[in-house]
């Protein structure tokens, strides 16, 4: 298997664009990309594109999205193809260019993704996140994702004592961060009060338990590690890889404090980059809900389960902590454009790894190791990546 | 690069079910497939699944189609990905599972595709198809996908002189030849003079030019060929494999009379098998409309540019010519399930080049190489593969 390096990572603002589309987004994210790469690239050498979307631009492209993305930024021939797997469609696209890289079979590919889910109505909105649920026994039921994160929350209260207080620390955690990310949806911060106290949304979630309707962008370069260098000397290398799934309904799983996909994902990430959770020196953690983030620090192995709460007491998970967790303000408050969201995270990685993320109070200092996770609806599937500084 | 093994394949009979939806289809194909492994499989063994779909059920399951699939058939934790690239999806998705098998992430993996396009209306069926289409320049214009073949076709006929009856001759070959594939939709010869007459849809098409509305479902089980003989006896190697992209739009492409998509990525099949169209002994092409079965003759090396027809009239080929195409009864009889159209054509040639045809009248023999031709849309995508015989 050949090794994979990062040499280049784009992406637009999150938020709302109603005078763009996901043409527009993309090429914007490509080109912060390509003027990233620090010694500059002749894109033609890009063997293949990777694209995650759920959506196509709310319905604008539903077929061959990938390749007229790229007609749209100048390489129409390229071998382009969209892979989907709902809220994980980025991450899934970053794990297929990664096997075409590890194969051989391209030196250099990008992985990107593209959503817009703010210029529609908030009924298609919703419809184009309620597709991601089990049709049969959730959608067609009338679940929405909130609500069924929202058992997942009311039953972690229950088994292990979980306070709505702490799923409002990770709102405020996370907004926090996001103040000083210029790529963030949402640079405001927000009091633990305020957290605790927003309109309801399906109970024990409020308002600020929930991750905003996102419009946004992101692209990753890969390359084979052997020629990263010829491009720049900070490459950031993808260490470790892994994808699992678990049924889509929630009636169906083992438990409903952890999500299995995510930890079978993590235990072959850490298996290929020979390392473990204690490694870890910072992540970016799928919290598309509140309690999101709290599972995976139990699913990724940071916390023990039902521990995982503590870990915000502590503020081990803080951008000053042992193991700053979503320093870009994750999906709550950095925002979540769905196909988008897992390259976005790499691309923060990116940054963080050649201590370029700027703004003093944001950069994490001597980070080795970084993890990014990245989840499908409710927890059907997970992707979760190993990063390893290369500079050192 | 590890190389790339085919040990398994199944598929449903194609056609009008709509009893079934995409659940039990691919169930069927899955199980054929399982079946189909001579000396059988743990199951737990396979490592991912790669699975083709546009239209996700006609919009049953538009986010995460892949891992509920997975989990119908017993395997809800398994890496399950959906791969979309419109009628080429099944294609992609046979590439990308070959990309995680030869980067070694995986040594087993599933190559599947799935469509339910008979079940709808028509109207949501032709949307269903349109959405492939430049959805600016072309859909919302009014475009079809017969309109833009249609195109392609009368500039074939005025620049090299194709005559409508050569169309017509794809036609009757492709329906003669599915009389003796018990999975084809149209079991049912037809004459050239009725090939001539049909009902005219965009000229120069009539209705037996294009190929029909039709479910289905095909999946393919791939492994690293180094495991293959645990398996079975007769494994087909994947000795090459090439994708590439055009503009989607026909208007913004170098010509009408060629897919440069198709042929950049028979380049790169032949290159990595090394070997070229003179070696091929059989193909099934991507003859969505009887045009690009022509437009394939070409663009695959098998005739000069604007010589395509030639091999029609001296029945190069028919199933006894010297190179049969469409053996199975190609997109035009046998039918065409979109997403599955590219991986049911891996399972016509697994068991051609095993000998395992059955008709004597459809077995092709003494072949060593084969070769499968899937395009997306009007030629924005292709996939090519190049198959070995392994049991030599």
């Amino acid at each position: 298997m050949e090794s994979v390096a990062i040499i280049g990572a784009g992406q637009t603002r999150y938020g709302d664009f109603p005078n763009k589309g996901v043409k527009e987004l993309f090429a914007e994210a490509y080109l912060e990309m390509l003027q990233s790469v620090d010694r500059g690239i002749d894109q033609q050498r890009i063997g293949a594109a990777f694209i995650g979307s759920l959506s196509s631009g709310s319905g604008f492209q539903l077929g061959q999205l990938a390749p007229l993305l790229m007609g749209h930024v100048g390489l129409p021939r390229v071998n382009a193809v969209r892979i989907e797997n709902a809220c994980g469609s980025g991450g899934y696209a970053l794990f297929n260019a990664a096997c075409a890289v590890a194969s051989g079979k391209v030196d250099i590919a990008i992985a990107g993704g593209v959503e817009k889910m703010r210029d529609v109505s908030s009924s298609k909105g919703r419809y184009w996140l309620g597709v991601s649920g089990d049709t049969e026994f959730e959608r067609l039921a009338g679940s929405t994702f909130a609500g069924i994160y929202a058992l997942m929350a009311a039953r972690y209260m229950h088994e292990y004592g979980l306070k709505r207080e702490h799923l409002s620390m990770v709102a405020v955690k996370n907004h926090r961060n996001a103040v000083a990310n210029p790529k963030a949806q949402f640079r405001k911060e927000i009091t633990l009060e305020q957290a605790k106290k927003g309109v309801p949304v399906a109970y024990p979630f409020n308002v600020w338990d929930c991750s905003p309707t996102t419009d946004g962008a992101a692209v990753v370069l890969l390359c084979n590690a052997k020629i990263a260098r010829e491009f720049t000397d900070k490459p950031v290398y993808l260490k470790g890889f892994g994808a699992a799934s678990d049924y889509l309904a929630i009636h169906d799983r083992d438990s409903m404090t952890r999500l299995l996909a995510t930890r079978k994902a993590a235990a072959e990430a850490y298996k290929q980059a020979g390392i473990g959770p204690k490694d870890i020196d910072f992540a970016e953690v799928h919290d598309c809900f509140t309690i999101a983030e709290i599972l995976a620090y139990g699913d990724l192995g940071f916390a023990e389960e039902g521990k995982a709460q503590y870990l915000l007491e502590e503020g081990y998970t803080q951008i000053d902590g042992k193991l700053p967790v979503n320093a870009s303000g994750g999906l709550k408050a950095k925002g979540h454009p769905i196909g988008a969201t897992g390259c976005g995270m790499a691309c923060e990685i990116f940054k963080q790894l050649r201590d370029e993320a700027k703004e003093p109070s944001r950069q994490i200092k001597n980070a080795r190791y970084a993890l990014s996770h990245n989840v499908g609806g409710s927890g059907g599937t997970a992707a979760v990546f190993i990063y390893q500084r290369g500079d050192a």
